[in-house]
């Protein structure tokens, strides 16, 4: 994010950019590389399979690279340095912002690592070395250190003199860490405060007592969240000794709550691993690796289910009249539970609720559940009882419309209620075991409920036939 | 987001609020509310129930409550706005940022909008009135007009002169926009820009020239997007003849993305309505109706796969074996199926992709499905052949475990190459169709694919028995 790369550029249709990279002419890719923003360019990457993204790549001059080198994938960026000469290399090298060089570093192989450092100079060298430190999923390993800091001892004009030579190389200088001579963080100064005030103002004088800072080894989740809920432009990162490290920006807070969500989302819907690439990007193979495990593990819970229809075999078979409103009772258990999950996984995600809220949750969900069991439950008795041709689907002769009526309609509201119940209490239990909420995928509460969904209708059936 | 909310908070712990909050005790709330970020007190507010936020905000003084406005539902400030006194509510209102302003107006009631827009300041009541203009879904309607904004004829000293005196009521300085004398959006120019610059240079000269903005009847989502893409703090927002109107900041952006994303999830497990309040602050009724929709119409779509059952009556009833497997075949179409439509909706909403890429799309999910579809159906086949116990679950004597185990196997595997395709195509044409992806819900596909995982397996019992 330098501000050179938003110069003269303007926003293009996604499929204009996707087009004019698959011209096969220098010269038009040249032109959109010109006029779209390297965040247009990443877009239309994300829709080109890798080896139109490779063609478009070996057509494109080093500093064009240098230019997107932010925006692409990792993989594709390495591929291409592979054919530069040793002064290419380092020129895109150089050209990351301190962040993306280690998210680079980061992906490329271990082995890789050093051959690319080797390249950098001494100072891109050190920082890129004090951030791979911090696992990738960290505020540290998100971070990144061009930040504008200075020390409380000086006036408005010092702290202006010190950063004059710099500023075109600090991220977000709107706000200015002070130190004191320890490299500890003691509070922040605003851009505005050193362009409106006199110079011998003392920095000291116009501190912020604003308490807001994150330690390099938490999550990078949590970092996103503090700057959503207070506001921040960036948030400072320090170390143990409270010694400012680095700041995570606003543009970084947007990246990862778009990576959570999609994240909870996948996991909501049970898609394992993650995401490193773009759908399109991502090879088939690796999408049936993230899809596969619980697709297995569904699958052999789901017998559990047959299971439990095969020991019903007498009464099915007796009133085969069941097997109509069979898929219905099961798959409203299912439908509701999913609901239940995503909204208390969704609201535990933005910090709405935490484990002591669950027996209000239980109770919330047990009059959600009860309301549209019920009304559900009716809406079909009354279609079971007045509304089924006859002459479409016999009905025994021992057993009534209406005695069907009930059996459908009771095992509805039960099984609606319960699934509510399930749903909505798992991710709260999970979380109270420090496992992550949304591992409760809404498929595994959906075959759960499928069992308890099947006993209830069956147990109603034999009860009241 | 004004400077003052900031200074002096610490982070706290939300349920250490929610402890204080609900200590009915006067010094202990203001106490917590000098030491918390309203932005935590948010947080601690989305868990109490109705009785509980109105017995805290009776509790808080007018300059507390002043503090809280931005940050607390709509309906509660206005609740508790009725009980003061004109100054009160003058004190009150005046405290809102400009765009919070706005969204309280919109949530009040519209008979009693007048009486709030009349205790408001000329400024701000023009400022309100102009706003209100835009529906709350859009740019406009998101946009702040506390910008700053200068005329191109200016130098930096007289642009530092004219900035001077409003430059605490301005929510993002760094960004200052540059009109021509019609106030039409011409560039805009850096706040580091005047501190390091010669006074009489003029900002003319110091133009940026990048040209993103937006126009105000624009979707609000439109606008966080590319403030997401481009990594701009600020993106104005002009009308139809370029003049600058407002500017979206990167905190709005935040917000906007974490309640699409939330719309999305909600939406895609079959939630409907809008999200107004936090889960527990929804009152069950809303609930109900948000979730009673969805919940009626797949259980009647349900009906369908009861029906296909019954049309297959005798040969259920003659190999009852096939109960135990249906389950399985049909959940795991609903599973693959879900998956697939939660990577495409989120890939569409990530603008990963377009209608454009419907055929790779297509081949992805057929290739993806096989793969799942090909190894869980030799999977299971190998189960039923090997490691069904014939004493727990006897095979019927004319077929041997061998059919079974290929009906299955079979089975499955067409099942999810056809979920797979459903699930993956369905959210891109309803794209086409200028639907909202998201409204496939996948309880939907999972109805859908019941149907087909039915009729496959039963046909192929038929067919091979």
């Amino acid at each position: 994010m330098s501000s050179s790369e938003t110069e003269g550029h303007e926003p293009v249709d996604t499929q204009t950019i996707v087009d004019a990279l698959l011209s096969h002419s220098d010269q038009e890719i040249l032109e959109i590389s010109k006029r779209a923003h390297p965040g247009d360019i990443e877009q239309a990457f994300e829709r080109l399979d890798e080896e139109e993204r490779e063609e478009v790549l070996s057509r494109i001059p080093v500093d064009v690279l240098s230019e997107w080198a932010d925006y692409l994938p990792p993989s594709d960026v390495e591929h291409r340095l592979q054919d530069l000469s040793e002064k290419g290399k380092k020129e895109v090298l150089e050209s990351f912002a301190d962040d993306e060089l280690v998210d680079f570093l980061q992906e490329v192989e271990e082995v890789d690592r050093p051959q690319y450092i080797d390249l950098l100079p001494d100072e891109k060298r050190q920082i890129s070395e004090d951030l791979l430190q911090y696992p990738e999923h960290t505020a540290g390993g998100r971070m990144t250190m061009a930040m504008a800091m200075v020390e409380e001892s000086l006036t408005v004009k010092q702290a202006l003199d010190e950063l004059e030579p710099v500023r075109e190389d600090i991220e977000v200088l709107s706000r200015i860490y002070v130190v004191n001579k320890d490299g500890k963080l003691i509070g922040n100064i605003r851009l505005r405060d050193l362009a409106f005030n006199a110079w011998n103002t003392p920095i000291e004088s116009l501190l912020d007592s604003d308490h807001f800072s994150i330690q390099a080894h938490e999550d990078q989740e949590a970092a996103a969240q503090m700057m959503s809920r207070y506001d921040l432009m960036t948030l400072p990162v320090i170390d143990e000794e409270e010694q400012l490290l680095g700041v995570i920006t606003y543009d970084d807070a947007l990246e990862i709550l778009e990576e959570e969500s999609t994240e909870d989302m996948e996991k909501i819907s049970g898609i394992g691993g993650e995401r490193e690439l773009a759908y399109l990007q991502t090879p088939a193979l690796v999408h049936f690796r993230r899809r596969f495990g619980w697709v297995l593990i569904l699958a052999f819970l789901a017998l559990i289910s047959g299971w439990v229809w095969l020991k019903y075999e007498s009464i099915m078979k007796a009133y085969f009249i069941l097997a109509l409103y069979l898929p219905m009772v099961v798959a409203a258990g299912g439908n509701t539970g999913a609901q239940s999950a995503t909204m208390v996984i969704r609201a535990m995600s933005l910090g709405e609720l935490g484990p002591r809220q669950f027996w209000r949750v239980v109770w919330k969900e047990f009059q959600v559940g009860l309301g549209l069991g019920a009304v559900l439950g009716i809406c079909v008795a009354l279609q079971v009882r007045f509304l089924l041709p006859a002459e479409w689907v016999p009905i025994p002769d021992d057993v009534g419309a209406l005695q069907i009526a009930m059996v459908v309609g009771l095992a509805l509201t039960g099984q609606i209620v319960t699934s509510t119940l399930i749903g909505g209490s798992l991710p709260i239990l999970a979380r109270m075991l420090k496992l992550d909420p949304a591992v409760v995928a809404s498929p595994a509460i959906t075959t759960i409920v499928d069992v308890s969904g099947s006993i209830i209708y069956f147990s109603l059936a034999q009860l009241l036939f």
